[in-house]
């Protein structure tokens, strides 16, 4: 099992992201990885973590890297030697099963989309997170792959999303609702009604809108929405955690008895942190390209990494791709057919 | 300063509006209220609450009632003589200076618009909802009053945000940013790329894109989004911090030491709850219509309700409208000026 490591995207590349390989080839034995980056940035990194002469370690050098601030098709343009571009192209070569990237986000979609094509019958690629709920996990579908969509884009996303579901989460006839901001099928904007139109006549078990008032109580499994909305939502989501643990340790840190009750509860406060965290999964899948990716946090840690690499792995092993583009047969989400109706 | 109160709107409507109605009236000598609704169903509350021969209560008739489940138009369509209407008819007529509604949103909206019609250079209001930040309360506006929007809309909403974040959070010289998916102008959707450039060009504190991770952190004090995309926001943060009670909870009750932990950081939970509570303001202005509007959450309590009427006596106060409608000007967001640029 190969899998392609864009070792110079996120915030602590290359350091995160060799720590975080050295864990994954530990922890997976029949994982390999191909390391991507610049030769002399990663030498010594790799030298420290024992990486060197490793069998299961290629290193393929990317002379340039997608900075932050640069637009997305900067690694299909101007930088068509980016790390990511590179690894990209490694596995449209055959030469790794999936990439894991922790970079700029549309670059990776870019360089994937062009790279490794689409699988057939699908318009748009789409990131779909794992997000927790009072009820278990669900996905979201579109995190942010795209900032503008179209109706048939949605539709294919909600199918993607009820086959991850399955597959990753385990539900046997997934829950698939559309985000808007009224329950009812008149309630939402043109995409969302449009949306709700298909998704009605399609042979999947849809539940119709889902408002964000009770998305987060699980009322559907995959909740399905464009990617501007979804990555509002996911990233304000993260605000939010991040802003409520100011808020419980200003109000536990007031009097004695107070610290006392937090001193004796610390665990709990672990526990309510762990929910959240993104670092658990490592990353989300990119849907829809031919070749798996996994998108990684922009501050992923080595422990990120490690976990990015080994969902990758569990998507290589359940032949997540094959089931959809099999699925989007299926349901007659695939672009042609819906185009005709 | 008379108020005109849909008593007919809210899950808890007609009870909580009448209870909320005469705990404002205790509270606020300065204020008169025309409570609007079905005469049969108010006439044993109004008795129950003391407020049957009250000399600060009038109480206008109407037949109907806006349900959650009817489209927004019904408020001006098929039900003209819904309470919702018939309170905004009032506010047009010069009987009263505002309205204060927890019913159905969208009809409110369609009803204010309508029979009160908008601010002078204002080409759609928008609900201006005020949130709870690591540094303090900002601003988030639409969240709500439109499901689509057109550029010159956000760059309206932006200015009447600012006149909100100064004259209600004290704010001298608020920081506006729009919502969007990357700081960089280049990041982001058409809608909030051509409002970048607008506000780019005008004078007030434009500070550029603002990312869903950093809201809570208040890099904004006001930020600014079309409304199906601000109601998302809006609705699922609700959710979020309801799911975050019940994840503490359920952390906190685990173990002995956990138990006696929660019960000596008791307030420290009540705290925490409060931050959130939209009980605290009762609502949310919907800015832009020439009269003012207080739309309530659906699920208003007595408390929402009296506080809801006091937000808005302090509008009345503040010359709001007069404030919104000589700052439009001002800055050069008046629909026909930014129409020829």
């Amino acid at each position: 099992m190969k899998i392609a490591l864009d070792a110079m995207g996120g915030d602590f590349a290359p350091e995160a992201a060799i720590v975080g390989a050295r864990q994954a080839l530990d922890l997976l034995p029949e994982v390999s990885l191909v390391i991507v980056g610049h030769k002399d940035k990663l030498a010594p990194l790799l030298r420290d973590n024992g990486l060197a002469r490793c069998d299961r370690v290629e290193v393929v050098h990317a002379e340039q890297t997608v900075m932050m601030g640069e637009p997305s098709t900067a690694s299909i343009r101007a930088k068509k030697n980016s790390s990511i571009t590179v690894a990209a192209t490694l596995v449209s070569e055959g030469r790794a099963e999936a990439v894991v990237s922790a970079g700029h986000t549309g670059a990776a979609v870019a360089a994937t989309k062009v790279r490794m094509r689409l699988l057939p019958g699908v318009d748009r690629p789409a990131i779909a997170t794992i997000m927790p709920s009072q009820s278990g996990p669900f996905v979201l579908i579109d995190a942010g792959a795209n900032v503008e969509s179209e109706p048939i884009n949605l539709v294919q996303f909600a199918v993607m999303g009820e086959v991850l579901a399955k597959i990753f989460l385990g539900i046997t006839n997934p829950r698939v609702g559309v985000l808007s901001v009224g329950e009812e099928d008149v309630k939402g904007n043109d995409l969302t009604k449009e949306v709700f139109k298909h998704l009605s006549s399609m042979p999947i078990n849809f539940i119709g809108n889902v408002e964000g008032k009770v998305i987060f109580q699980k009322y559907a499994d995959v909740v399905v929405c464009d990617g501007f909305v979804g990555n509002v939502l996911l990233k304000s989501t993260e605000s939010l955690a991040k802003a409520t643990m100011f808020w419980l340790k200003e109000a536990f840190s007031k009097n004695t008895f107070r610290m006392t009750g937090a001193l004796l509860a610390k665990e709990a406060f672990k526990e309510l942190k762990e929910i959240g965290d993104y670092e658990e999964y490592g990353g989300a899948p990119l849907l829809g390209v031919n070749g798996l990716c996994i998108i990684g946090h922009g501050s992923s840690s080595p422990k990120a990494f490690k976990n990015a690499i080994r969902l990758a792995s569990k998507f290589i092993k359940y032949n997540l791709n094959e089931c959809l583009a099999k699925r989007i047969q299926e349901t007659g989400a695939d672009a042609a057919k819906l185009k005709k109706t």
